[in-house]
């Protein structure tokens, strides 16, 4: 397991999972502002197959807008990744990026007590959105 | 500054800095896969008024595909976001994270070297890119 991510494992088919992830996103109070479809994309671009995938780019605006208020940078790693996967054992793993990791990366400034403020709020929201996922073991929630 | 990103300051305005940042991502290799108009998305959500900014996720497949090779939970830090913002005092910055501190982030597992050369093709033609700025200053591409 990635040490950098929020994860959990699902019974839920791929299509199903990608739902259910939105649903439980909009539920934790976070916007889905931008997708890739890394399997598609990599097709497209590379004629190359690879599992089912799908970047999903969650935002909840009043925390990056703290954030941002803080350390203008932080805009380069917003918004907070939310990816779903497709295993080629059976199950759908859904891995997020981090907050805790995010903040980290931004340093210990001026503005560090804000930011950890804001990871930690953001990283409480996501940990409980994928605990909600039916059919789960989850990591890197504790 | 913030030693996570790639930064350069232009003298250019915003628009044409978006513009020209678009040219030189293109020119570089990476295709521009999101965008979030930071301003026009807080506006709309929280109607707070911050300075012009956007956030372009940029891509190029080749080096995903390597690294997702490598090591599939780097989706989560996907794709490499491109920041500029209309500064106060004049002029605009573009701030790209910096491919090494994502890869860091990875840490030191088996697939370490396949991610530190995807990194270090990317932080050079990132950091090429922002060179290309007109009117421009540059920090963190020593």
């Amino acid at each position: 397991m990635a040490d950098f991510t929020l994860r959990a494992t699902t019974t839920l088919s791929y299509d199903e999972t990608v739902a259910t992830v939105r649903d439980l996103l909009d539920d934790a109070g976070f916007g889905v502002l931008t997708e890739i479809d890394i399997k598609a994309t990599l097709k497209k671009k590379l004629d190359v197959d690879v599992a089912p995938q799908i970047i999903l780019g969650a935002c909840r605006p009043q925390l990056a807008h703290v954030a941002l208020l803080a350390e203008p940078a932080i805009a380069a790693l917003l918004p907070c990744n939310v990816v779903v996967r497709s295993l080629e054992e059976g199950g759908t793993v859904v891995e997020a990026i981090d907050p805790d990791v995010m903040m980290s990366v931004a340093g210990e400034g001026a503005a560090a007590d804000d930011l950890r403020t804001v990871a930690t709020d953001a990283r409480e929201r996501l940990a409980k959105a994928l605990a909600q996922l039916p059919g789960t073991t989850t990591e890197g929630d504790n």
